[in-house]
């Protein structure tokens, strides 16, 4: 009989004691879970606070109790490992609120230890009202707080998933909400101009965005340099306001309560205290059972490193999809079977206000910080077919491999069918399509779902141009950077330059006169050609290269030049 | 400079002419289009007439002029192509409405005729009551006939796309409605179990449904068999009929509008003069390079047969996704290059009032009489995570091979996401992925938009453990077919069982307490177990399996039963 001991009941660790029983009706399983909760929808927990899940109970997917009886699992809540001994296969729990300790054995054992929100040395964060979120007790302290304090402005720290929906939540509530993001950008899975999409969503909400910011200092009470502050920041926050944060900018903001998302690290105390092996990027290591160095020790989820789908490069990945995976794929080969984890692609999407962004694989960022020949190109296509009611553009980014097609990531902004976007491409991109081969794919196509011709089939249709060299694309950098043999083509409609807006410097002569006018364009330099989205610059580019021009069409038009140079 | 031809000015043919114009500006491009109309959105037709779509401009994608003027394209309209001579490639056009005709001249020629609405041969369908749709004109002429007449009582003959659609139309304008379907079931892409769903839906929006029924003979007015008929059924057509309809059982109807909806069949009679040839499925032969018999012609679209993607079997597949992607390629290997078509897998959707329907790939009827191994699992997860609002569940059917997991073909049905779930389905199966890779996919997971464990996911995982052997599954029929050898368990808790009901003669012991009661249960028979939607069922077939017993579990659970035994 196996005895198999988690660490941690949620997510991967839940998954793994489930399926363990299902393999196995005679092993021990045994859950030592520190917190209150197991299983909790830890997803979820923004949602209850801003109000969209009404009831906390829906968080709580299953009880000790619901495991007993289900499962014949022993979970036991407030236990907490405090040492493992390898060598003896030996824990040592603490129990609380009591603190006493006492030993356990066990011939497997599994790590789910997830990650622990990132807690900066910033001086003063020790007050009553500061916060993070990371379980249902966390939860339960912000709620109970704004409803005994209402404070009037809340501040957020971090621009990640959880800070975003924490300032959604926030703002549901009816507080001001400022964002305080030390990098330029929001959202760091994707690139600085899909992210300026959101940056624009946030402002249009009214929530005092402030990049490029970081927290240097919290004092209760207000402060007289915050009185004192010529910035005008102060006027964002409360007058009631029980803290004054310094900022990196020298700005001062009073604010009623404070919410660290700054990001997660993975737990690895336990793991590195017993001696296991640790990546290079900080999680534990494991090998593709994920079996960490100790052959009896497994572990799983946020705490681990897993390769990364493109490069095979381990990293820190955490997302519930792999985590539940990895601790079903653990469960079968604590008990005998062998199953392979494969790379981890790092899919995510959030929704923020009334938009959602999403994406996969490497963002551009990664891809030149790690050398990598790429191409990118952006389609703007309706989420379903335009004339039908209810169609919104997704923005979507595809980078590939210019050579060969390989697909490298993708990201998608829009307020309806962009997760079926990252979805499909996920896909495709985990089954080693190329992107020649997304035209190809054949989706649901009726007008209130998609178009004949899907966002992805139409990415897929300009990224393949790109590589049999039908279409030579360029982008807002090149436009920034105009040299004296180089020409800017706008052949947009006149009245589009100016309802929407155009790029200083460039001439103008609508795509459909284009063929007429060819004489009034030089032939000894290189045309950049824009449009709005792309579209009739493809057309417009087509038609200048088969005259013998040399021209290259702006990728995702003005459109994305727009989303490229916003200032936020 | 190459002359192309373009027969018909809609999906392929229009695709095919501006990728002709894209890839060379000195190609002469024409295109006859004998409708008044070129390149307009046929699958927006219904939503106009129901209202969805407020401007009938909205339909009209390009126009003559637009073509000329962008793509230096010459369309001609009202030119209806009467004789092909292939050996001079030489055509003979009629213009309308004066009835002369010219000769016209190809180096390439591509037919795009697309298909025609099937108009069975019942006696009295000449009427100014009885319509079909499939131009801009038809849908002009059901309006005026709605906004003249002003039915009280519309008949649609067959539940395919179409009819489906123009049923809901008709619905939407406050038209009682019926509809007659020959087939036991609408939407033949999909199997009888899932189509009940559909069937219960038009049933509760106040469809008068009636399947099993031909539409004989029409009548106009009223028939003094109708007012004899004892059936009741006049009861549900208007006083003020003008049509009387005889059915096939027995039945007569009064109606004051009907829509033939009966499916289409390929436009062949230009091809077939011509002498190219056709194949046995009734469509235009063409290779992979969309080449017909004669090395100078192309087909494209609905009128031609192409390589069904999971047998290779040629068959006519109208869809507007592989039209588009056929008039693209043509013109390429038109203008020389060397593209060919992979196989067409069919995907579709379609809404029916709250509910979307989507397939993908063989349905279960096709494989069975195809002959093909195959195993079926149904899984009915929520569209995103049950604890966020707006989740419903997504009815999920998965065909697979039991020896290798190959993916033969997916349905889904719901109110939410079925679009997201057929598209991934057909990319792993276009891709090649088995169902073992299917747990594997990354997909997106934020609680409104997915579950960590995707849809997809779960049923990959349920497949999987039926290759695996981890999970033995059987179906309804093997639960209507219960032998003395074998005994059905249900494990739902007893308030489920009278609330929403249960299959007479199971016996009840709550999967939580099965554990313990084992000893109630027989050895020597094999237990099919059911709960409600499959999921407590695999754990309670894996506590049996692994005590020894002979168990399979109803895959789907009672709800997929019900969807199975349901009678409309």
């Amino acid at each position: 009989m196996t005895k198999i001991v988690i660490i941690g009941g949620v997510a991967g660790g839940a998954s793994a004691a489930a399926r363990a029983r299902r393999l196995s009706e005679t092993a021990e399983i045994i859950v030592l879970e520190r917190g209150e909760h197991v299983s909790f929808a830890n997803c979820g927990l923004p949602y209850h606070i801003g109000g969209d899940i009404k009831q906390r109970e829906a968080l709580l997917l299953q009880t000790p109790l619901s495991f007993k009886r289900r499962f014949n699992v022993d979970v036991r809540t407030f236990h907490e490992v405090v040492a493992i001994d390898p060598q003896a296969r030996l824990l040592t729990v603490k129990m609380w609120p009591s603190g006493e300790t006492y030993q356990e054995s066990y011939d497997k054992l599994l790590l789910s230890p997830g990650a622990a929100p990132v807690v900066p040395p910033i001086p003063g964060l020790d007050n009553p009202a500061t916060f993070a979120l990371r379980n249902v007790p966390d939860m339960d302290r912000i709620i109970a707080a704004l409803d005994s304090r209402k404070p009037a402005h809340a501040t957020v720290v971090g621009g990640g998933f959880i800070g975003l929906e924490m300032v959604e939540a926030l703002h549901q509530r009816g507080i001001k909400v400022t964002l305080l993001e030390l990098a330029a950008q929001v959202m760091a899975p994707v690139d600085p101009e899909m992210a300026n999409i959101l940056h624009h969503e946030l402002v249009q909400q009214g929530i005092d965005l402030r990049l490029n910011r970081g927290l240097t200092a919290v004092t209760q009470g207000v402060s007289p340099e915050a009185d004192r502050d010529a910035t005008g920041s102060c006027e964002q926050g409360s007058d009631n306001g029980d803290l004054t944060l310094q900022l990196s900018s020298g700005e001062t903001l009073m604010t009623d309560m404070l919410i660290l998302a700054i990001g997660v690290k993975p737990e690895v105390r336990l793991a590195n205290a017993a001696g296991l092996v640790l990546g290079a990027s900080g999680g534990i290591k494991v090998d593709a059972s994920m079996r960490t160095s100790d052959p009896h020790i497994y572990a799983v989820g946020d705490a681990v490193e897993t390769p990364e789908f493109v490069t095979g490069k381990p990293g820190v990945i955490p997302l519930a999809g792999p985590a539940n995976r990895q601790g079903r794929m653990a469960a079968d080969n604590m008990l005998g079977r062998d199953i392979s984890y494969t790379r981890t692609q790092g899919t995510a999407i959030c929704k923020v206000f009334d938009l959602a962004v999403a994406s996969t694989g490497l963002n551009e960022k990664r891809i030149k910080a790690l050398g990598l020949a790429y191409e990118k190109i952006y389609v703007h296509p309706a989420s379903h077919a335009s004339y039908y009611p209810g169609a919104h553009p997704v923005s979507f980014k595809l980078l590939f491999d210019p050579q060969n097609g390989r697909i490298l990531g993708a990201q998608a902004v829009g307020k309806d069918g962009v997760d079926k976007r990252i979805d499909v491409l996920a896909v495709a991109m985990r089954a080693g399509l190329t992107v020649m081969q997304l035209e190809e794919l054949e989706l649901t196509y009726a007008p209130p779902f998609g178009s004949a011709r899907d966002v992805i089939n139409q990415a897929g249709m300009v990224a393949a141009n790109v590589i049999n060299g039908d279409e030579v694309v360029c982008h807002s950098e090149d436009i920034l950077a105009l040299t004296a043999d180089q020409l800017l083509l706008d052949v947009r409609n006149p009245g589009e330059l100016t309802s929407i807006g155009q790029i200083p410097g460039a001439i103008n002569i609508p795509v459909d006169e284009l063929r007429q006018r060819l004489s009034e364009l030089p032939t000894d330099k290189e045309i950049l050609v824009t449009c709005q989205v792309g579209l009739r610059g493809h057309v417009a580019c087509r038609m200048l290269r088969n005259a013998g021009f040399k021209a290259r069409n702006l990728s995702g038009g003005f459109k994305t030049f727009q989303m490229a140079t916003a200032r936020f």
